[in-house]
């Protein structure tokens, strides 16, 4: 999926600002997960929050002002308690500018406890939907 | 009040971001309630929401990275179903860099219905307290 | 054209942050130059730069996250050494949410003072090319 | 050095939205390079940049609205082509909410290229002011 970076993601160096990609890397896996047939929303709506716990990013090259960046989400297991998405974000010209992860808790909306992925995201992720 | 511009609040012209301004009036007024003696979040906690209704804002010169901003908050009238603040925002130099108003609605946080000011909020800012 | 909303843009209440307007207005004017052909990354490099001048906004609904928003652009007058873009957003159920306008200056990236329109950009919306 | 959580730092969960750290880190970095004697903008004004190269970030408990948090920054080797910040973030109740570090690394503004930490900066690092 691809994102057009917004003059307000720029910063004086001219390049989009070092904290904007945690949000690059949210519409990425947001859309990885509508794509698999289960919107976040639907989540949210079950009582399910996920909250982040940790995320690293490498900085190779910078983006500017109204690049086009195609996002890309992988998952390299099935989550348990947590997941964790790999990202990559590359520009027009296929150069790597960004990797990273990052890697979120189940939490029950009520308790506000951690608790397992649902069962129905493990099912889709192990048998994702034909495109 | 002060804020320092951040990094993160600049854009590309090297100038603040125009969107950021609607942060700044947020701060200015926030400490504007606190000095009152009534926080927003006993507000919040009294079951009280503000969203915002309509906001003007006029651009007369440009604040840079690490600029020290002074933001002034004026009440012209006292609330009733609705709060306007009047904003000025300066620089170190004394220049007038933005001005503007923003004008919120007193919600009940239960039916989502606006709702009138709260008293203690009308008598504070007809009896401010000494500084 | 339209934006699904981020995560990153809402606040507490639950709601876009009042501030994120003013992104979703640059987004919308920005596809709306695009449109007519002179994508803004020209005028740039043409040495023509467009500062915000005033804007302002009228908040009727809140926007929510993942909602997916249709922003509408419209210039009333043509350009002189300034340029007024209009803006609604409406939601899925094609309530209006916002509406605003965001007036700029055009400015000579060398002199930083104003200038006037450049006259491709007049021509082009004299005669906007056809879709 | 403290930060009061903005509204506009939240998200629909109420909590402060976890790529907002990279802000606050930089917040905390300026300030501890000021706090030394060598403002940051004294740097860019000698043609030094600072991009990022890597950040990483553990998020332990939340940070809400109101927030007061203190962050602290501590550098454990002196920089050469780069230099990296350790940061923690607590709340007013001394908990740990946050913690992370972020690489920087020191580029010629006119080539673009890496070059090594400012010299003057080094001999602030090896016997900083009293204070």
């Amino acid at each position: 999926m691809q994102v057009r970076v917004r003059y307000a993601e720029t910063d004086a160096m001219g390049y989009v600002y070092y904290g904007q990609y945690a949000t690059y890397f949210e519409v990425a896996r947001t859309e990885a997960v509508r794509a698999l047939g289960l919107p976040y929303t639907e989540l949210e709506a079950a009582g399910v929050m996920l909250p982040v716990r940790e995320m690293q990013v490498r900085f190779h090259r910078p983006a500017r002002y109204d690049d086009l960046l195609t996002l890309t989400t992988e998952l390299r297991e099935l989550p348990s308690v947590r997941i964790k998405f790999w990202h990559r974000i590359t520009n027009e010209a296929q150069a790597l500018l960004t990797e990273g992860w990052v890697e979120l808790v189940f939490v029950d909306a009520n308790t506000r406890r951690p608790r397992p992925a649902p069962e129905q995201l493990i099912r889709l992720l192990a048998s994702p939907p034909q495109q």
